[in-house]
This record gives C-alpha cells, sequence and structure tokens, in this order.
C-alpha cells in the first residue's frame, strides 16, 4: 500500500508562465469533469501515469492519515479495472452526475511536480428525482508533464460528506 | 417546428487562440447568467441571431429526441414575445434566481460555427426561504460571430431535473 | 457608521488590458476563498485597505439600504478584530466551509476603482453531517491597486437567504 503523496503549498509568483499552467490545470479539470458526466469513463485512465495513486476518501481519514479510501487504487492497472468492473460486473440504477468545478489553484511547483487543488460539488440526479448535492469536496493533486501532456500523479478526491448515500459507482 | 441542431464533438487543439476564445465564451456565459440574476431580461434577446433556437428542455425529451420542451422559442422573435410575456401579462411571486456556470468548452468549430457546452446550477431563494437547488443541467450551444460578438445561433438548456418545481418563469 | 459605496456598472470594452485584469480578480477571488475553506482566517485582513468596509449582509438590508448587516466591519481593524474575537472568545463545533465562485465580472473601473461583483455558494459539512447549501449570494466588490496587489476598498457579501440557519462564525 503507497502512501498518499504530501501535499505542497509554497509561495506561487504569479507570473505570465504561470497564469498560463493555471489555465491549462483549469481546462485539464473541467475536460475530466466532462468526460465523467458523459459517462465516457473508458478515457479516465489516460489522464494518469502509469505508477499513480487516485483515491476518493474521506475528509477525516485523509486529515488523520488513516489509509482507508472509498475507491482506492494505486497504479493507473487499478484505475483500469475499475473501469472494467464498472462496465462489465457492476448493476446499478441509471443516474445523471454532473461536477461543478471552482478555485483551481497551483500551490506549489517542485521539482517538475505540480502541486494543485480545486473544490468539486457533484449533483446526481437519479431518473425518478430531482437533482441533489450528491457529493463536495476538494481534489488535492500532483501532477506532472509527460509528452505535451499534464497527468495526474496522484490525485485525491477528498469529500466532506459524512457519510456517502448510495455507493459511489464511477469516479468522482 | 425546428429541429435542433445535433451538437459536434471534435478534437480541438488547444492552441492561443482556442484558448482566447474559450475566455471568451466563458465570458459571455456569465454576462449572460449575470443579466438573467440581475432580471435585465430584456437584454436577452440581444444575444441570439434572428434565425435561433432556444429552448429548455429535460434530459429526458432531449436524449429521446422529442420535440417537447419546457420552453421553446424558434427564431428570436419567439424569444422576444416571451421577454414581453414576462414583462406584461405573468404573474408570480418575487424570487432571487443566481447562475452558478462550470466547465465551459469548447466542443467543434465546424464551418464557422462554434459548438460548446457548460454545466449550468441554478439557486432560487423566494422572498420567504433560504436558496435552493432549482435546475441542474448543461447548456449544449452553437455559437458564431457576427460583427465583433459571438451569438447563439442555438441555446439548449437541458436539465437534469425529473419534474421542474414551480412555474419556469424567465429563461436560463 | 461609514456608508455603503454604491456599486457602479458601466460599458467595459473587452480589451487584452481588461480580459487580464479579470482574471487577475477570478485568481483573487479563489485565493480569498481558499484560505477561509482551509481555515487561515488570519491572512484575511491582509486583502483590505485600511479604510474599508467588509459586511455580510442580506438582500433584503442592501436593496433597502438598511445598514443591518450580519457581518458588519468599518476599517481592517474591525476585521482584525473578527478574526481574534473568532480565535479567542468563540466557541463553536467544528465544521467545513467549502466555497464555489462564479461569474466574476468587473463592472466598471472608475478613478483607478475597479467595480467588481461574482456569486458565491458555501456548503457546510457539520462533522456529523453531509454538507448543505449554506449560503448563497453575491460579492459586490470596490477593490484597488496598492503596490503591485489588488485589495479590497469594499466587499459586500450579500447574501439571498431569507434567514442564516445556525450563527455566521467565519467571514464569507
Amino acid at each position: 500500500m503507497k502512501d498518499r503523496i504530501a501535499p505542497l503549498v509554497k509561495e506561487v509568483q504569479r507570473n505570465a508562465e504561470i497564469v498560463a499552467l493555471e489555465g491549462e490545470l483549469r481546462s485539464l479539470y473541467d475536460e475530466v469533469a466532462d468526460l465523467l458526466d458523459h459517462d465516457e469513463v473508458e478515457r479516465f485512465p489516460s489522464y494518469f501515469i502509469e505508477d499513480c495513486i487516485y483515491q476518493v476518501v474521506s475528509r477525516e481519514n485523509y486529515a488523520e492519515g488513516l489509509p482507508q479510501a472509498t475507491i482506492y487504487c494505486d497504479g493507473v492497472n487499478m484505475v483500469r479495472d475499475r473501469v472494467t468492473a464498472l462496465r462489465e460486473t457492476q448493476v446499478y440504477v441509471p443516474r445523471i452526475w454532473r461536477h461543478f468545478i471552482s478555485g483551481v489553484r497551483i500551490t506549489a511547483i517542485d521539482d517538475g511536480e505540480i502541486h494543485a487543488r480545486g473544490n468539486f460539488l457533484l449533483t446526481e440526479a437519479m431518473s425518478d428525482a430531482d437533482p441533489t448535492v450528491f457529493l463536495v469536496g476538494q481534489y488535492i493533486d500532483v501532477l506532472v508533464r509527460v509528452g505535451g501532456s499534464l497527468k495526474f500523479r496522484q490525485r485525491l478526491a477528498v469529500f466532506d460528506n459524512h457519510h456517502v448515500r448510495r455507493s459511489l459507482i464511477v469516479p468522482v
């Protein structure tokens, strides 16, 4: 079991390069949210490097450093397995998820790694009910540039919810 | 009855021009949301071309290709009529609407038309009650440049709600 | 008791300079939201000029021009007092707040002062409950540039809520 990478927060000088990079990050966050909203989860693993960490974890467990996570993936193969399970073995009532993302910010750049965070609010609508606020929390991420693209070395979706109503089926 | 324009999704290369255009789109989406939030609906029709489609439609009807829409405007004159009706004939309890928009993205540029989408969450507060999540969904838009400005050739506000509590009074 | 500064709304030409300034404002709004979400309220007063106005006020009182405000600070020293009170005298159950900000826009630039506004939605999660929509409203701000940084000459957080559940403990 791999340890979570501790997020860094350093003074980041807002120059033209950082402004452009933050714009690129926002666009990436929206792109990933959009593919999840549109049930194109097959594309999700391509946003991670091979040796990645992806977790959906409660604020409490995260703050206490407890390893338990609601969704736990250590390496991109576990992310891929998750997608396969979702498509082939899990049975669930159709629903619509919608992401709202705010406050995407770079908190540090360290040795080629970009530490960033941003708030998420997910609504969920069952086919016979109105959308409700399903999950609220913060992405705590570490990204690296591979080729021309930014990829997640770590994505933690740390949720403020006390419990998660219904099971978490797709990634957040 | 005009058919909805099918939205296009193509690979869009994120170069400097696209980044600037997406910034312009975000700003436009915020501007339209702002005028609706501030009850300046008279300005709403000016964001559409003459031969436009504006609809507020349920996800279900949209997905099935059913023509029924909660608000249905075929051409800018129907958009103008809607505003007139709102001001002169409709009677309703005052309320405050507030738009939250996330994930505005260009999905294709085709023959001078920009296909774009973005998520919306509307809160509504009656004068004697706290704001609640009123409507959640996605704008699915086609824009063209007229003179210096981007105008809607099609704006669909496709909502995830199973039903719409209270009547939809103003455009979304 | 100082009067609120009336917000200005003028035609703002969207040139490169305004686009960059609006980007800077969005980043500032996110930065302030982020420090409040992370309970780093000690840093909050540094975003205001000495002779500032900071208020959290109901839409009703704001619209009627009534001076009553839920949080009322006239001058940065009252903002600092607020932080001290929060840390040293107030007793409250721990909770997590999360800001979602949308539609940050410059409405006028007048005599070196930037008039701007943006929507906020705050969720609150008690340690034994799921996040709920706690406060929804609009920032109505006047900013000035001091040294290299933008500072608030006035920040009003005008909320749509009919009443505020539980006491407002930290700034919005």
